[in-house]
């Protein structure tokens, strides 16, 4: 393959002495103009049936486009029936035009404005072919004639405007292969045209310029479309036009430089449908521009309910890494990277700065109809941040630094041994059978009465281990040290607690609360527990023999922490899976 | 989601006097290192497994990679594994140079050393994060602290590198999230590693400027990326690497740029995997230097294959639309566009230049092991042009000009009825249907006289008509102007040929031919008809026959042309199908 031999050579760059457009930025929206119905529907390998239309036609209408090219109306039977239904059913609203696409040959054009007949404004969009390899292999004609093909067409759709009475027709003329023409040769033509329509800055002409096929780095093609603007005579009586395609994977870059060299439309398709590659993605241009503080003028804010119509129409999926709308977009797998959004969320919260500064996450998701839920997911390469995101996001647990750092290890071995992810779900049960073990010890039945004046609580408890049950009784400042004193007391435990922390989860009738409980027991290392329940003295309790359960069957197999039972079922079942 | 209220800004240009980047050309390829298996596996759904990764390691390895980021062996078993088992399975090739990730983090720099331990060279590719947002709400400190962490990590690299005897150790440093961090930060604290590393002209850094996440047009990475090379005091002791994400559709573009601005790295992905939106497309960005005249250095020659090896692992297909390895990405559906790519196709065919100038296909799929052969698909959108190649490039049919407009109606006829496209079979079967019809003459059994001497050729030929037979003859200056004149005698007609072509179809034992006869009939409007046989002579006279035929069917119902019975079927079997 790298056996070039003379087959390619380098796009040829453009003069462009004082280029003022890297100096550009995009601070307002260009006039937006939908191809979805014409250059995306003749790339489908299931083109659209006139139903099919007629529901993308609104849905352009509803997001907001204001100009939509429905057709090339000669073409074929579908389109021209489509055009005729749009009109005759009065489905195109008063602030909309429709477009509508035709070669210079005449009997094309005439077939085109028979089926505009009764339309109140539509643009008529001129075109032919002007690439020198067009003109040398497929035209055979030089540069006069290619000319006369476009002035005549344009002298044939000026009458044919001037012959239907009640329509406002708006004259489009596209240098087709423009990124394949000759610059000079581009406003040529472009000229020849124009002084036939005589163009004014009261009626404007569109000078659309088409990377039909993207040839070259977009830096390029913004500097052909500044180069055309600076030489070409009627650029104060016409709209400039941007119409990218994708072919190097530059399209969206394109159309962005074409705008900050002159453009002042854009041409392009929902997602990018179109021939080939593509066109450029009107979507992503628009929440381009709308991450940059640029209302762009169309409401993008149920982006997948877009997505998911567009793509059943089209019968072609939206890519999973599709800028703004792909399914991964708002999903970060690195811990380091779910650690870093948890706390930008967080310090946003306290903040309360109107500026988004979030790390990884572009835009708030929930500006186009997306949701933090599944931001961050769990795999062998989340951190603890990760994890502490998911039980704060899922479960509401709050859980404290250390107990993060402990957790994130088992949760990282789980998949390492599993390859697999989990779930939110299965996070939250992992978590609450490692720190809420209920062997060897288990709350029973207790009563705890507190003397305000002495400050003192006298707890009394049955403590239930295996099928045995024991009472046992202690008093302290509150319900957790006469638990502490009274387990102390009965079993002999050098026992002390080292962190303690609750916090309700919910709110009103679904309330309850989360205790931890970092205990020492004999000297062996501190561990946590947890206990969870709708009375916070109940979780207060359940937390301290959590924490006295691990320490005890952690002792058992000399130190090293045994994983309770429900870890070890749901790493077999994730074995059995994979 | 137009009431934007502060929450977003435009990034803040760069001022760059002077800049050059847009008038640079890449006129030789970067280093390429693949990060496929670190920053593209940490963002799948599904990790790959072990195997899976020795599999998508020798892929790229067999296309040429020398420098592969194997993972980042502190952040979990499993790539800790994976180090292991290509270095002691001797998996890495002599002139492959592996690289591993690893934060400034003491513990996780231990343990990536000890996961290095016995490879012959390796890249220890060292980041940690510097954006202010990072620095802000995930890290809580100001810029010297970040730059300790940042140093205390380059010292831990540089005494782990030294006791590393065997190996050879080269050192990268990352500022993650380079977009995000001010640009004169930027370059201190790469000074600053730079100071502890001390590298030469001889034994270069390698500078990792990442678009963690793509936060501008692409045009300001560039500016960046010229900045930070004109300001950076190691620029001559140091490769520039650029490494991108396209959250915005950039990240192709912003590779390029960055390329023209001053880098002579890459890192990137097959295909663009990676977190969200993904990484830079290495395929892309290598065949569009390919395109223009620049081997890439990587085997790109059969691209199907790679891109379903790595749709596979990654378990993410490949979008339809992907430049280069997409399925539609070689197809046209618009008959202007099928036209145009079979006169470049005949064009190139003829002329025999080395260059590739075929309209709409911007390199020629062969070279990446694609075909012609889905580049034209036949619906309701396609001209004559698109018709005509199909018959041409399946069925070897070269028709002539008038009978590819006329055939080309039938079929767009066809596919608007249907709402379906027609196969490359299906299109020649209509075809065959339309002009070699059997009603209501077949020829018979028949033999030609020859009388050199006079130039006169006599033919006796018996026609079937339903059940009966009936011998008819006639003389003329050959078999066809014989047959023409027993016709005329027999049935009455008025019968003359106005247009008579025929050619060969295929080579040796498996060729026949193909006669194209347009005959008047009566004075009604003359018509095509076909006749293909394995004898020149049987094929001149059944094309007549057909043409003979079509003029009658087509006065049974006032002039219009009647369908075939065929063709009825045909479309039935469409509509049935619908």
């Amino acid at each position: 393959m790298n056996s070039l031999d003379g087959k390619y050579r380098p796009y040829p760059p453009i003069a462009l002495p004082g280029r003022t457009w890297p100096d550009r930025v995009i601070a307002h929206p260009p006039i937006w103009c939908s191809v979805d119905l014409r250059d995306g529907n003749q790339a489908l390998i299931q083109p659209l049936g006139i139903d099919a239309k007629v529901e993308f036609f609104s849905l352009l209408v509803g997001i907001g486009f204001k100009e939509i090219e429905i057709g090339f109306p000669a073409a074929s039977e579908t389109e021209y029936a489509f055009v005729r239904r749009l009109i005759e059913e009065n489905r195109i609203p008063d602030d909309v035009t429709v477009q509508v696409l035709v070669q210079a040959r005449e009997h094309l054009i005439h077939k085109t404005f028979e089926a505009l007949a009764g339309v109140k404004r539509a643009i008529v969009h001129l075109y032919n072919s002007t690439s020198s390899v067009q003109r040398r292999v497929v035209f055979r004609k030089d540069r006069k004639e290619i000319i006369d093909i476009a002035v005549e067409g344009a002298r044939l759709v000026q009458q044919s405007a001037a012959a239907l009475a009640d329509t406002d027709v708006l004259f489009q003329y596209s240098p087709e292969s423009f990124t394949g023409t000759e610059l000079d040769f581009a406003v040529q033509i472009c000229e020849a045209v124009a002084d036939v329509w005589q163009p004014s800055r009261e009626r404007k002409i569109i000078i659309n310029l088409p990377a039909t096929v993207e040839l070259s780095t977009p830096n390029i093609y913004a500097d052909q479309i500044e180069w055309f603007c600076r030489n070409f005579d009627y650029r104060d009586a016409s709209i400039i036009s941007i119409h990218t395609h994708n072919d190097r994977g530059t399209g969206i870059a394109a159309a962005e430089f074409g705008l900050m060299a002159g453009g002042e439309r854009i041409e392009g398709t929902l997602f990018g449908n179109g021939e080939r590659t593509g066109n450029a993605d009107i979507v992503t241009l628009a929440l381009n521009m709308f991450s940059q503080g640029v209302a762009p003028g169309l409401d993008l804010a149920n982006l997948p309910q877009i997505a998911r119509i567009v793509a059943r129409n089209n019968q072609i999926p939206i890519g999973a890494r599709h800028p703004y709308a792909g399914d991964l977009v708002f999903t970060a797998f690195s811990g380091s990277h779910q650690d870093a959004i948890r706390k930008g969320l967080a310090a946003r919260r306290v903040e309360r700065a109107p500026l988004w500064e979030v790390p990884y996450l572009p835009i708030d998701p929930a500006d186009i109809g997306r949701h933090y839920e599944p931001v961050v997911r769990i795999n062998s390469q989340s951190g603890k941040g990760g994890v502490a995101y998911i039980l704060e996001d899922h479960c509401g647990y709050q859980i404290p630094r250390d107990l993060q750092i402990e957790f994130s290890q088992i949760v990282q071995e789980i998949c390492d041994e599993t390859g697999k992810e989990l779930t939110p779900s299965e996070i939250g049960e992992v978590f609450r059978a490692a720190y809420m073990p209920d062997e060897p010890f288990r709350l029973g039945n207790h009563e705890t009465r507190c003397d305000v004046v002495n400050e003192t609580t006298s707890l009394t408890c049955v403590i239930r281990q295996g099928d045995a049950s024991r009472e046992i009784s202690g008093n302290g400042t509150g319900p957790l040290s006469a638990l502490v004193n009274a387990l102390r007391e009965a079993f002999g435990f050098q026992l002390s607690v080292l962190d303690y922390h609750e916090h309700a989860i919910g709110e009103g009738q679904d309330a309850c609360a989360i205790s931890y409980a970092q205990c020492s027991v004999d000297g062996k290392p501190p561990r946590y527990g947890i206990g969870i329940h709708r009375s916070t003295e109940v979780a207060t309790l359940i937390s301290v023999i959590s924490s006295v359960n691990l320490s005890i069957q952690g002792s058992d197999e000399a130190g090293e922490v045994e994983r309770p039972r429900r870890i070890r079922q749901i790493e077999e079942q994730n074995n059995g899976a994979g």
